[in-house]
Protein backbone atom coordinates (compact mmCIF):
# COMPACT_ATOMS: atom_id res chain seq x y z
CA UNK A 1 0.00 0.00 0.00
CA UNK A 2 1.43 3.21 -1.25
CA UNK A 3 -0.03 6.49 0.11
CA UNK A 4 1.20 9.95 -0.36
CA UNK A 5 1.41 13.08 2.16
CA UNK A 6 -1.20 15.41 1.99
CA UNK A 7 -0.96 19.06 2.42
CA UNK A 8 -3.56 21.07 4.77
CA UNK A 9 -4.11 24.72 4.68
CA UNK A 10 -6.25 25.85 7.52
CA UNK A 11 -9.40 27.56 6.06
CA UNK A 12 -9.85 29.40 9.67
CA UNK A 13 -9.06 29.74 12.83
CA UNK A 14 -11.03 29.43 15.98
CA UNK A 15 -11.30 32.17 18.32
CA UNK A 16 -12.66 31.63 21.84
CA UNK A 17 -12.46 32.68 25.74
CA UNK A 18 -10.79 28.79 26.06
CA UNK A 19 -7.23 29.11 26.16
CA UNK A 20 -6.18 26.35 28.13
CA UNK A 21 -6.48 22.56 26.71
CA UNK A 22 -6.48 21.72 30.19
CA UNK A 23 -9.28 23.36 31.05
CA UNK A 24 -11.39 22.84 27.88
CA UNK A 25 -14.46 20.52 28.34
CA UNK A 26 -13.87 17.53 26.43
CA UNK A 27 -17.08 17.72 24.24
CA UNK A 28 -19.03 20.34 23.54
CA UNK A 29 -21.99 19.21 25.27
CA UNK A 30 -20.38 19.34 28.18
CA UNK A 31 -20.61 23.21 29.03
CA UNK A 32 -18.26 24.66 26.17
CA UNK A 33 -19.18 27.94 25.10
CA UNK A 34 -19.68 29.58 21.75
CA UNK A 35 -16.55 31.35 19.65
CA UNK A 36 -15.74 32.58 16.46
CA UNK A 37 -13.89 30.99 13.41
CA UNK A 38 -12.42 33.24 11.66
CA UNK A 39 -11.69 32.97 7.83
CA UNK A 40 -9.00 33.29 5.93
CA UNK A 41 -10.98 35.66 3.32
CA UNK A 42 -9.52 33.61 0.26
CA UNK A 43 -12.29 31.23 0.86
CA UNK A 44 -14.70 33.12 2.48
CA UNK A 45 -16.49 32.57 -0.31
CA UNK A 46 -17.15 29.03 0.52
CA UNK A 47 -19.36 30.53 3.51
CA UNK A 48 -21.35 32.62 1.89
CA UNK A 49 -24.67 30.28 2.11
CA UNK A 50 -24.54 30.09 6.17
CA UNK A 51 -26.93 31.53 7.98
CA UNK A 52 -27.75 31.48 11.38
CA UNK A 53 -29.55 28.87 12.64
CA UNK A 54 -28.01 26.22 10.20
CA UNK A 55 -26.35 22.78 11.71
CA UNK A 56 -22.75 22.75 11.01
CA UNK A 57 -19.71 20.03 11.50
CA UNK A 58 -16.73 21.90 12.52
CA UNK A 59 -13.53 20.24 11.65
CA UNK A 60 -10.66 21.33 13.25
CA UNK A 61 -6.67 20.51 13.52
CA UNK A 62 -5.42 19.44 17.13
CA UNK A 63 -2.36 20.85 16.82
CA UNK A 64 -1.37 20.36 20.41
CA UNK A 65 -1.63 16.63 19.38
CA UNK A 66 0.68 14.17 20.30
CA UNK A 67 0.60 12.11 16.84
CA UNK A 68 2.73 9.24 18.23
CA UNK A 69 -0.10 8.00 20.41
CA UNK A 70 -2.38 4.80 19.61
CA UNK A 71 -4.03 3.60 22.69
CA UNK A 72 -5.17 5.76 25.24
CA UNK A 73 -7.18 5.51 28.64
CA UNK A 74 -10.38 6.94 27.75
CA UNK A 75 -11.37 10.41 28.97
CA UNK A 76 -7.90 10.11 30.69
CA UNK A 77 -9.45 7.99 33.30
CA UNK A 78 -6.65 5.57 34.11
CA UNK A 79 -9.05 3.44 35.15
CA UNK A 80 -10.51 2.79 31.87
CA UNK A 81 -8.89 -0.13 30.31
CA UNK A 82 -6.18 1.26 27.36
CA UNK A 83 -8.31 1.38 24.15
CA UNK A 84 -7.44 2.12 20.65
CA UNK A 85 -7.66 5.93 19.78
CA UNK A 86 -9.83 4.82 16.53
CA UNK A 87 -12.32 3.87 19.31
CA UNK A 88 -12.11 7.14 21.29
CA UNK A 89 -12.22 10.90 20.80
CA UNK A 90 -8.46 11.25 22.28
CA UNK A 91 -7.30 14.35 20.37
CA UNK A 92 -4.05 12.43 20.75
CA UNK A 93 -4.18 10.32 17.38
CA UNK A 94 -2.29 9.86 13.77
CA UNK A 95 -3.99 12.84 12.02
CA UNK A 96 -5.17 14.97 15.19
CA UNK A 97 -8.98 16.03 13.35
CA UNK A 98 -11.47 17.01 15.90
CA UNK A 99 -15.18 16.62 14.55
CA UNK A 100 -17.21 19.54 16.45
CA UNK A 101 -21.37 19.50 15.78
CA UNK A 102 -22.24 23.46 16.31
CA UNK A 103 -25.05 25.59 15.72
CA UNK A 104 -24.56 28.72 13.19
CA UNK A 105 -25.08 32.37 15.44
CA UNK A 106 -24.01 34.38 13.33
CA UNK A 107 -22.68 34.80 9.98
CA UNK A 108 -20.03 37.92 9.06
CA UNK A 109 -17.95 38.31 5.99
CA UNK A 110 -14.95 36.51 6.87
CA UNK A 111 -16.22 35.16 10.45
CA UNK A 112 -18.57 33.07 11.99
CA UNK A 113 -20.21 32.86 15.28
CA UNK A 114 -20.94 29.39 16.40
CA UNK A 115 -21.26 26.97 19.53
CA UNK A 116 -21.06 25.11 21.48
CA UNK A 117 -17.36 24.99 20.55
CA UNK A 118 -14.87 23.01 23.14
CA UNK A 119 -11.98 24.10 20.69
CA UNK A 120 -9.42 25.98 21.83
CA UNK A 121 -8.19 29.72 20.91
CA UNK A 122 -5.99 29.04 18.22
CA UNK A 123 -6.94 25.56 16.68
CA UNK A 124 -6.75 25.52 13.11
CA UNK A 125 -10.18 24.93 11.17
CA UNK A 126 -9.88 22.93 8.38
CA UNK A 127 -13.57 22.56 7.08
CA UNK A 128 -17.11 23.11 7.27
CA UNK A 129 -19.95 21.09 6.45
CA UNK A 130 -23.85 20.48 7.09
CA UNK A 131 -25.26 17.98 8.88
CA UNK A 132 -26.73 15.28 6.77
CA UNK A 133 -30.65 14.36 7.42
CA UNK A 134 -29.11 11.26 7.83
CA UNK A 135 -26.84 12.36 10.31
CA UNK A 136 -29.69 12.77 12.60
CA UNK A 137 -30.75 16.66 11.12
CA UNK B 1 -4.49 35.73 11.07
CA UNK B 2 -1.79 32.93 10.62
CA UNK B 3 -2.21 29.36 9.98
CA UNK B 4 1.17 27.26 8.91
CA UNK B 5 0.03 24.10 6.97
CA UNK B 6 -0.06 21.09 8.43
CA UNK B 7 1.17 17.13 7.10
CA UNK B 8 -1.52 14.83 6.38
CA UNK B 9 -0.36 10.65 6.59
CA UNK B 10 -3.34 8.85 5.41
CA UNK B 11 -3.47 6.00 7.98
CA UNK B 12 -4.75 3.29 5.34
CA UNK B 13 -6.53 3.32 2.20
CA UNK B 14 -10.35 1.97 1.02
CA UNK B 15 -10.62 -1.13 -1.07
CA UNK B 16 -13.91 -0.94 -2.57
CA UNK B 17 -15.24 -2.42 -5.83
CA UNK B 18 -16.14 1.52 -7.02
CA UNK B 19 -13.40 2.61 -9.33
CA UNK B 20 -14.77 5.50 -10.90
CA UNK B 21 -15.87 8.89 -9.05
CA UNK B 22 -18.28 9.61 -11.72
CA UNK B 23 -19.93 5.94 -10.97
CA UNK B 24 -19.88 6.20 -7.20
CA UNK B 25 -22.98 7.01 -4.95
CA UNK B 26 -22.99 10.86 -3.71
CA UNK B 27 -23.81 9.07 0.14
CA UNK B 28 -23.24 5.87 1.56
CA UNK B 29 -26.83 5.16 2.12
CA UNK B 30 -27.80 5.18 -2.20
CA UNK B 31 -26.92 2.03 -2.43
CA UNK B 32 -22.91 2.44 -1.75
CA UNK B 33 -21.27 -1.29 -1.03
CA UNK B 34 -19.62 -2.45 1.99
CA UNK B 35 -15.73 -1.93 1.22
CA UNK B 36 -12.42 -3.26 3.27
CA UNK B 37 -9.96 -0.22 4.80
CA UNK B 38 -6.39 -1.47 4.85
CA UNK B 39 -4.17 -0.08 7.37
CA UNK B 40 -1.32 0.95 7.65
CA UNK B 41 0.45 -1.86 9.89
CA UNK B 42 2.20 0.93 11.84
CA UNK B 43 -0.87 2.25 12.87
CA UNK B 44 -2.93 -0.93 13.72
CA UNK B 45 -2.69 -0.94 17.02
CA UNK B 46 -4.97 2.24 16.91
CA UNK B 47 -7.71 -0.37 15.64
CA UNK B 48 -7.31 -2.56 18.41
CA UNK B 49 -10.68 -2.33 19.94
CA UNK B 50 -13.21 -2.04 17.29
CA UNK B 51 -15.23 -4.98 16.98
CA UNK B 52 -18.29 -5.85 14.44
CA UNK B 53 -21.63 -3.87 14.92
CA UNK B 54 -19.44 -0.34 15.76
CA UNK B 55 -20.60 2.52 14.13
CA UNK B 56 -17.55 4.85 12.74
CA UNK B 57 -16.97 7.89 11.13
CA UNK B 58 -14.91 7.12 8.32
CA UNK B 59 -11.95 10.31 7.52
CA UNK B 60 -11.08 10.63 3.97
CA UNK B 61 -8.91 12.20 1.40
CA UNK B 62 -10.87 13.05 -1.59
CA UNK B 63 -7.37 12.82 -3.54
CA UNK B 64 -9.26 14.11 -6.87
CA UNK B 65 -10.88 16.64 -5.94
CA UNK B 66 -10.34 20.06 -7.19
CA UNK B 67 -9.31 22.48 -4.18
CA UNK B 68 -10.01 25.84 -5.91
CA UNK B 69 -13.67 25.11 -5.99
CA UNK B 70 -15.58 27.45 -3.68
CA UNK B 71 -18.72 27.32 -4.51
CA UNK B 72 -20.91 24.39 -6.65
CA UNK B 73 -24.17 23.60 -7.85
CA UNK B 74 -25.70 20.54 -4.94
CA UNK B 75 -25.13 17.24 -6.44
CA UNK B 76 -24.25 18.99 -9.62
CA UNK B 77 -27.56 19.46 -10.58
CA UNK B 78 -27.50 22.97 -12.78
CA UNK B 79 -31.33 24.09 -11.95
CA UNK B 80 -29.64 23.96 -8.31
CA UNK B 81 -28.60 27.72 -7.29
CA UNK B 82 -24.81 28.29 -6.71
CA UNK B 83 -24.01 27.59 -3.15
CA UNK B 84 -21.02 27.70 -1.02
CA UNK B 85 -19.28 24.27 -0.61
CA UNK B 86 -19.57 24.85 3.27
CA UNK B 87 -23.21 24.25 2.75
CA UNK B 88 -22.48 21.19 0.70
CA UNK B 89 -20.95 17.85 0.84
CA UNK B 90 -19.22 18.62 -2.58
CA UNK B 91 -15.74 16.62 -2.45
CA UNK B 92 -14.10 19.95 -4.37
CA UNK B 93 -13.64 22.35 -1.75
CA UNK B 94 -10.27 23.58 -0.14
CA UNK B 95 -9.46 20.73 2.75
CA UNK B 96 -11.61 17.93 0.77
CA UNK B 97 -11.97 15.44 3.93
CA UNK B 98 -14.82 13.07 3.16
CA UNK B 99 -16.84 12.12 6.62
CA UNK B 100 -18.92 8.46 5.87
CA UNK B 101 -20.69 6.93 8.99
CA UNK B 102 -20.52 2.93 8.71
CA UNK B 103 -20.85 0.18 10.63
CA UNK B 104 -18.12 -2.35 11.20
CA UNK B 105 -18.68 -5.75 9.43
CA UNK B 106 -15.26 -7.72 10.31
CA UNK B 107 -12.10 -7.33 12.02
CA UNK B 108 -8.78 -7.94 10.89
CA UNK B 109 -5.24 -7.05 11.77
CA UNK B 110 -4.79 -4.66 9.18
CA UNK B 111 -8.03 -3.78 7.86
CA UNK B 112 -11.75 -3.59 8.52
CA UNK B 113 -14.67 -4.61 6.74
CA UNK B 114 -17.12 -1.55 6.65
CA UNK B 115 -19.81 -0.72 4.65
CA UNK B 116 -22.12 1.36 3.30
CA UNK B 117 -19.21 3.60 1.81
CA UNK B 118 -19.32 5.57 -1.22
CA UNK B 119 -15.46 6.26 -1.11
CA UNK B 120 -13.66 4.94 -4.11
CA UNK B 121 -10.74 2.15 -4.70
CA UNK B 122 -8.05 3.75 -3.42
CA UNK B 123 -9.00 7.00 -1.25
CA UNK B 124 -6.56 7.23 1.27
CA UNK B 125 -8.20 7.31 4.81
CA UNK B 126 -6.93 9.57 7.35
CA UNK B 127 -8.82 9.07 10.81
CA UNK B 128 -11.48 6.82 11.87
CA UNK B 129 -14.00 7.82 14.78
CA UNK B 130 -16.57 6.64 17.38
CA UNK B 131 -20.10 7.65 16.56
CA UNK B 132 -20.95 9.71 19.65
CA UNK B 133 -24.24 9.40 21.89
CA UNK B 134 -25.28 13.18 21.22
CA UNK B 135 -24.62 12.36 17.07
CA UNK B 136 -27.52 10.11 17.40
CA UNK B 137 -25.90 6.52 17.62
Amino acid sequence: MSSPDFLLRPVGVVRSELRDRELAPMQGDEGAPDAWIELRPEVARAAVSLVPGDELLVLTWFHQADRSVLEVHPRSDSSRPLTGVFSTRSPDRPNPVGLHRVHVRAVERTRLRVGPLEAIDGTPVIDLKPVLQAEGR
